[in-house]
């Protein structure tokens, strides 16, 4: 019989805990967090490697010695856990059923495997995981080839990305770089800088975006530095129509990717 | 010297507190919460009245007899407060000093002042404050006629909502109806129905926006009912290019909306 953990004092149950809570335990142990099962499938097949699944038959509703509902890769630890231990690890609460510990893939820029002429999201010093998140299901829902996070402020593995991508972040390449190696590596790629800013900028869908093209967003707060400014193509800008002065960075990082979809699908119909 | 509230059980507090946290006292008393200099600003450039100004010396920084640093109507209520009260009264804290209750506005469908080619976005039964105040934010910056609101789920003057729009439900004309009522209306005025589903549909960028059009989304659970698809000139979809299958509906609909803007500005420069 499958032994059931009843204690959140359960040393699995902490170390579960404290990669969820803290970005230093994710970077020792090369780990992090995956709850949902939705999320967890998404990742499998984005190639991630599941390392252990802690999971409550009570919610999933499965019998002792049952298949969990998800393909596993062959070895993946799996633990069973009481419903009072499981509703502690998890955001979601009773809902899901399961969570699991999964390898961190850290990439590089030369890692990265783009198309032709590949689509990319560049994101400066992005403060809150949660709009991070949501550019990376959008990134995703385009086809982009890359979200490229430069000088990030938080990790690309928090718990908060991962919930607001909707598992976004396993159907894109990520990688994490400093502005200097990045701008180095689309300029050596041929690929063009547009960044979006006001000052001396062309309406975004004047702007030719067939070609290679990275979509580089600052902060809503400070905006891009010089560093980006300088290596720029060309500045682009959504305009503004109403009273307010600016949208939401994951709104506006939307509406640049789909007009190149946009773009794009036309070259192929024309 | 000007009165300064000290306590939290002051019944003026007390009915602040009241209109945050409840849609059935903000139906009674027909006032909201505005929080903030800058949403304050923005909600009385938009036309609203402001009842009451609570502020905190302290925070703003003003001496006894300075001016409140926003332009109020004759005869506005302002209440002072110490720093204790106006932190638990305040969502962010002590970060802006000043918060508001404001005179509700209710408009029906024919109130509406609308353009030549009217852009209007129409959400049914809409969940989640926080998308239906992003949604409001970036009807505003693509210069929407109006949003209205269909059998909602959640009132219009609800502090998050207020929040995540930044101001932007001050900007643009809001109505809470039927479904019924609403196709009748669209339908009276000629203005085209798109629905935002995937059955039978178009892709948005191939589909007209340039006359009068609202731009009809779901929600994100169950998508939209059979009143409005049997309504609709057209049904649109947005492609899916990646792993995932949708995206955040306040996405989806700044995609469509900025669309239209595209659309009707190229209309004039041809």
């Amino acid at each position: 019989m499958t032994e059931i953990i009843t204690s959140a004092q359960n040393q699995k149950v902490k170390k579960l805990l404290a990669l969820q809570q803290k970005s230093s335990e994710r970077r020792k142990e090369g780990l992090f967090v995956v709850e949902g099962l939705r999320e967890l499938q998404h990742c499998i097949e984005g190639g991630f490697d599941v390392d252990t699944v802690f999971y409550c038959p009570a919610i999933l509703g499965i019998e002792d010695g049952e298949a969990l509902p998800v393909a596993l890769a062959e070895g993946t630890r799996c633990v069973a856990l009481a419903e009072g231990v499981y509703d502690r690890v998890a955001y979601r609460g009773g809902t899901e059923g399961i969570i699991a510990e999964v390898k961190v893939k850290e990439r590089t820029l030369n890692d990265l495997s783009l198309s032709e002429n590949p689509l990319i999201v560049v994101l400066e010093s992005v403060e809150k995981p949660g709009n991070l998140g949501a550019i990376l299901r959008s990134a995703d829902a385009a086809g982009a080839d890359a979200v490229i996070v430069c000088d990030p402020l938080t990790d690309l593995f928090n718990p908060n990305l991962i919930r607001a991508s909707i598992g976004g972040v396993f159907g894109v390449q990520t990688v994490a770089c400093s502005s200097e190696d990045c701008i180095g590596f689309l300029k050596s790629r041929g690929i063009q800088i547009l960044t979006a800013q006001l000052q001396d900028s062309h309406l975004y869908y004047n702007t030719d975006m067939r070609r290679g093209t990275a979509i580089v967003m600052g902060t809503e707060s400070t905006g891009l530095t010089d560093a980006w400014r300088n290596a720029a193509d060309a500045h682009i800008r959504i305009p503004m129509l109403g009273q307010l002065d600016s949208l939401n960075v994951s709104v506006s990082t939307a509406i640049l990717l789909f007009e190149a979809v946009r773009q794009r699908v036309k070259m192929i119909n024309e």
